[in-house]
């Protein structure tokens, strides 16, 4: 079908509209319209090649959410009216031991991102969910349960998901401690989610000026990282931090905080570190780690979750033709706490669908 | 009771003989005539004041096998005669939640360091393992089980515990694949042990100089980290690497090679890495965590499961006159792979005791 979007042609050329052809429907696949596309920072990283590994033109968008319009013949989950999601992943090989267990992001055949990487059949460059419709082979489709605001949902598939992962991963919960360092669009999903799982929240920011926001999201408290005295206090007290910075920054002032054998999980950056120490490291056994995202089946428990906790992100509503003010914005860290696209301020392709 | 030992009295002065005085026994300790002492590079460290932290005179070591000569009114677990150990801890609160998990080296209230630490009731700087005698309460004694070769057991007590520890709390054994950096005093007794314990082992390492010494001690294979193609042919593929760098440096080439959830566990730098990149980290959920010794109920863990499969250290004795120049040797990284004093080189001191 034709459809349009919202493309950058080259590195750091504003996003404008781009009329493009999604793929004729697989037995396997299912037809979204989308309704809302969440503004993650990785979009922008895209669109200005900032990891050398963009393909123009580049249309971003990996928190979608809208309503089936479209089945394949084999499609045996969703019908034409569904709402649904789709977040970070659009295929994988399904048969390595990571898609067995459910964690496509792992897969060991290579992971097939929604935007800006080739589709696994076609090899043609996927582009993203700044756009009216999406084509998608339906075990990545995630149900968008009963109950959640399908314009606040969006940004779950991202923000949401990356931080519900390491949560569950190191088993945040009653009696556990957590900090979030970083109050963005995943720091303020960190704090929310960690307090829905029964965990002691606390933000850890280098300035008082977010306390009230961080209450306000149900944080337990905010601790100044540039307050000596109290971070002496607080040391050895954390089971778990989520480090939701996404520039190069320096992560020794956080890690006595950690309990033995605690953990600082980075979900922000995507690249170097500055130096750490191993000091910290060395005398509490304590550890530094990634996390990616999450699996197909943990999104949808987290977005099931959500549902039952009424949980969901705080958002920014935005018109398809704000998105290059919106970047502005999200470079300057000027949002609470993400702009979701409202995908009908966007007008019909021009050429009808076929 | 009067002793003699070999101190440092400033940093970097050579090791002299040095007369004095250890306490007289309190009810729980445990008077212990030294038989070896083996040389760790922390031992160095410490009479170089390469950490800042040194308090002189200094007697370093902390790798000691020796009889016990005398016991306090309230010992219950030795006796006179008995072929007992210490290694790098002689004291902690004994109350606190790690105390009581047996991980003393965690002690909230500050572990008791063998040297270069007080002792917890005098405030006296403790003295180490480079002398003819040491009076240590007998919750830190361990006992050298009965086939365990005495001449060299004594770096089992540091560099033995040091790679046991990570090895068994990330659960090493049957069908896990474990990577040794570094093949010196740690690395060659992490081959050891992992190869006991089950593991398939490789030794990373920059050349292939190794090779011969790596399959000699047990490993499976080296691998020559500074060749790109075997390095991408192994990546994803360590559940385990065991670090045992003692210097700044750069773990990013390794990382890669583990796993997802593979963890690396630094053991031997005490300062800066270079700068990590997070993108191994995330996108294998990979972890980077420090380990540091093991505590007493680990420690004669491991001594028993070395006295089962028979496993000890590669040593070279030398006298204790001999020390600066193994000292000059050990920063070549010209042993293989443990020096152990003869503590019988050591005249008596001149003094009697008392």
């Amino acid at each position: 079908m034709f459809t349009i979007g919202y493309a950058a042609i080259s590195a750091g050329a504003p996003l404008a509209p781009f009329e493009f052809r999604r793929r004729q429907l697989r037995p396997n696949d299912v037809a979204i319209e989308i309704l809302y596309c969440g503004v993650c920072h990785s979009d922008l990283h895209t669109v200005r090649n900032d990891w050398n590994w963009t393909v123009f033109p580049a249309v971003p968008g990996h928190e979608i959410v809208g309503r089936v319009i479209g089945i394949g013949s084999g499609v045996t989950r969703y019908r034409v009216g569904d709402s649904v999601a789709v977040g970070c992943l659009v295929d994988s090989c399904q048969e390595c031991r990571h898609c067995h267990a459910g964690e496509e992001q792992f897969c060991l055949d290579g992971r097939g991102d929604t935007y800006n990487a080739p589709d696994r059949i076609s090899g043609e460059n996927n582009f993203g969910g700044y756009a009216k419709h999406i084509v998608v082979r339906e075990e990545f489709v995630l149900r968008v349960p009963e109950g959640l605001d399908l314009s606040r949902t969006a940004p779950l598939l991202c923000a949401g998901i990356t931080t519900y992962s390491p949560l569950r991963t190191w088993n945040a919960g009653p009696g556990s401690r957590v900090g979030v360092i970083g109050l963005g669009g995943l720091g303020h999903m960190a704090v929310k989610l960690a307090v829905a799982l029964g965990a002691d929240v606390t933000v850890l920011s280098r300035s008082r000026d977010k306390e009230a926001d961080a209450l306000h999201l149900g944080a337990d408290r905010l601790l100044v990282s540039t307050d000596g005295d109290a971070m002496s206090r607080a040391a050895a007290t954390f089971d778990l931090i989520i480090d939701t910075v996404p520039v190069k920054h320096d992560i020794n002032p956080y890690l006595p905080l950690l309990k033995v054998d605690g953990t600082l999980v980075l979900v922000g950056q995507v690249g170097p570190l500055a130096e750490p120490s191993t000091v910290p490291l060395l005398l509490g056994r304590r550890r530094v780690a990634g996390s990616l995202i999450g699996g197909i089946r943990e999104t949808q428990e987290m977005l099931d979750f959500c549902a039952k906790k009424n949980i969901l992100p705080d958002c920014e509503m935005i018109r398809m033709e704000q998105i290059n003010e919106a970047f502005e914005r999200l470079e300057r860290a000027d949002v609470r706490y993400r702009f979701v696209i409202d995908m009908a301020s966007l007008p019909a392709p021009v050429r009808a669908c076929d």
